[in-house]
């Protein structure tokens, strides 16, 4: 070939990342674009939203993964339209031309058409998510501390988690363990003030695992104290307060600062897709070789495509996206070669979710967990797959100083 | 005394934090406020900026600090004004009242007039100020990476640093560090287009320390590759360049995208005070026992007040605002129970300025020091006096990292 194959990965999370890795001896040019200047380990965000954690533990510079490759190039820059007919992607930094484009742009947070959530409930979904967060909870607890109205208190110290899924669950232990470590700093608050609520639209937790890690789960977060509403959704979030309405038709107001959004997300699918090429929550058909319906030289992997795997849809889950970077790399070296495609299947190693309070649950292979074990799998597995031997060596650090000392380091309000 | 006296300190920087701690067994309720919930270690922000150090690792949480004492309270809230008459302070959190108060608001860049420098120089006083400059840093290198355009690349690769005091020797040092370390992740870029100006008004570099280590200083950046244009002023900061005025009149404007403000400060004055009260560079005038002219029941420490040794005027650093917290705090103790109050002496222990490339200089006495020894002293002496056992390791872990691997690894844009 006299002129080397250009592909253009869109997004630098999970699945970008691993394609751009899975190609580096592939003899493309490879032009990694994302918005951020890191790669985000996004299963630890909730830790740094209760300052278990630094941000930058959980960053890593895209360009440290491309070092000492002279043919892969990184670019910062946010991708705004693709142009599939004339094989351009318009972005923030200029017009870049393919021959091969991997779109892996994730997820955003889906609001549901709910009247104020866009504006009012915090998502957490990207590390300005978490810190916001961050912020956001020391500021409840330093105004709450020094307020005398106790309405308003109690509202600064009510906290409303939406959705739950594995991101509730974990935020709503990881809070229940945040504020048990305030108990030192704030000496005049009364804590039974402190209300920690769980909305959960059916009648049971983490639904993409067996039933019984759901009633598992419940019983663990209710013995953390943690209200939750199941067969309840929120229908209003406004600035100080959040509406509540049951399955029942019922609906109850509650004053609140606080309300995290946790309920779902639909894929970031870029403008000049056609609406013929969407699927359920606007993720892209593709084919089993994860090449999107309609161009042959365009992938779609993780959050912003859709498979299903055993007739279910897959569950969004990093391993998922891992996998598919290993594919499409390999899909385009063969179609590079002009060999035939390869069909992506997924291995499933298996499910964990962290609850808090020491607890968690997992499913590895027809074997269920719950308890202390799966808890420490959960650290065990993400601590090993976080990127970097610095983040590692730092996270386990900042692990052993939260749970040896039962205290949070990073209680800081920092903005920037 | 039937009512225990309350003490009111205004600002947790070394001199508030200090008093604070020194306050701890004097029987008086304590109240310390700062718009922030940490304590800033001010001395490593530059290293913060320049992505050696995470902006957590220097940043201690107030509350840590005043854990356990039932009399210590903190409010994070903005000082606004002070009524002295009234003996109360107004703040963003509501109205306080004293009946001592210690001001120790510190400072804020004084832009001397500089038409355009508020809008856009960049000071480096505040852990904001320093993710600021660190993201900048990162986007001129991104935008530099991908831009043709030759005129505008130069101007994204030169770096202004205005002021040859202890802060801009130090900027201008680890930025050539930081520069190095990129080589490898910026592949395509012409290193000959970074320029890094460091402008000083006067003839020689850290004029409050003997000329001759300031010639040393000089020759040692020189060596670095930085351009030090002397007896040089900024008259002038626009969005995409700087104007330089020689003393001999001439002008010259250069395109950059970077001014990094280290020309000086001033005292952060809160309202309220008389303007008889004010001495030289706004700082609050003093009598010997860190007493406000005036005012038997208030202190001025730190960057606010205007204290003379062996007729110079105090040169601003660290500790002496920390020993300046210790004399108020025994004062304080002494003025309760109706004794005599102490004259502040400040014990000077030496000065040290770290310039980079394994190089600093240091007056520890009589004796003149240069080169590596006095560069190694200012990190010891800056690791040692950092606050938190937790925040020493992590520093330390990172200058292992940064000086033996020549890495950095806050490479990072992280907003919030």
């Amino acid at each position: 070939m006299s002129k080397r194959p250009k592909v253009v990965i869109a997004g630098a999370g999970f699945g970008g990342m691993q394609t751009a890795q899975s190609l580096a001896r592939s003899g493309a040019d490879v032009l990694l674009i994302d918005r951020n200047n890191y790669n985000t380990f996004v299963p630890l965000l909730y830790q740094v939203a209760t300052a278990q954690i630094a941000p930058e533990m959980i960053a890593y510079p895209v360009r440290t993964i491309l070092r000492g490759r002279q043919r892969a190039r990184f670019m910062q820059a946010e991708v705004r339209r693709v142009d599939f007919e004339g094989q351009m992607v318009e972005t923030s930094g200029g017009m870049v031309t393919y021959d091969y484009l991997v779109l892996a742009m994730g997820s955003r947070p889906r609001f549901l058409g709910v009247e104020g959530a866009a504006d009012y409930a915090m998502p957490l979904m990207s590390l300005e998510d978490a810190i916001a967060l961050r912020n956001h909870f020391f500021e409840c607890f330093e105004q709450a501390s020094r307020t005398l109205d106790s309405q308003r208190r109690k509202a600064l110290l009510t906290f409303v988690i939406v959705g739950g899924g594995p991101t509730g669950v974990e935020m709503a232990g990881a809070l229940v363990e945040l504020v048990r470590s305030l108990k030192r700093d704030y000496l005049g608050l009364d804590w039974r003030e402190v209300q920690i609520i769980l909305v959960q639209s059916g009648d049971n937790l983490l639904i993409n695992l067996p039933a019984r890690l759901g009633r598992y789960t419940t019983r663990k977060l209710l013995r953390l104290g943690i209200k939750i509403f199941f067969n309840t959704k929120v229908s209003r979030v406004a600035e100080h307060s959040v509406v509540f309405e049951e399955d029942t038709g019922d609906r109850h107001e509650r004053m609140t600062e606080t309300v995290i959004w946790a309920a779902g997300l639909e894929a970031a699918v870029v403008e000049g897709t056609a609406m013929s090429a969407k699927e359920r929550q606007q993720k892209l058909k593709v084919r089993s070789t994860l090449q999107l319906e309609g161009y042959d030289n365009v992938y779609a992997i993780g959050d912003l495509s859709y498979v299903e795997q055993d007739g279910k849809p897959l569950s969004g889950v990093a391993p998922e996206a891992l996998q598919q970077g290993v594919t499409v790399a390999k899909n385009l070296e063969k179609q590079i070669r002009r060999r035939p495609l390869k069909a992506f299947g997924y291995f499933n190693k298996g499910r964990l979710a962290i609850i808090g309070g020491y607890g968690g649950v997992g499913k590895i292979g027809p074997v269920l967990l719950t308890g202390f074990v799966p808890w420490l799998m959960w650290l065990g597995v993400h601590g090993v797959y976080l990127p970097g031997f610095r983040n590692r060596l730092l996270v386990l650090l900042s692990w052993v100083q939260n749970y040896a000392l039962s205290d949070r380091a990073i209680r800081l309000t920092i903005r920037s």
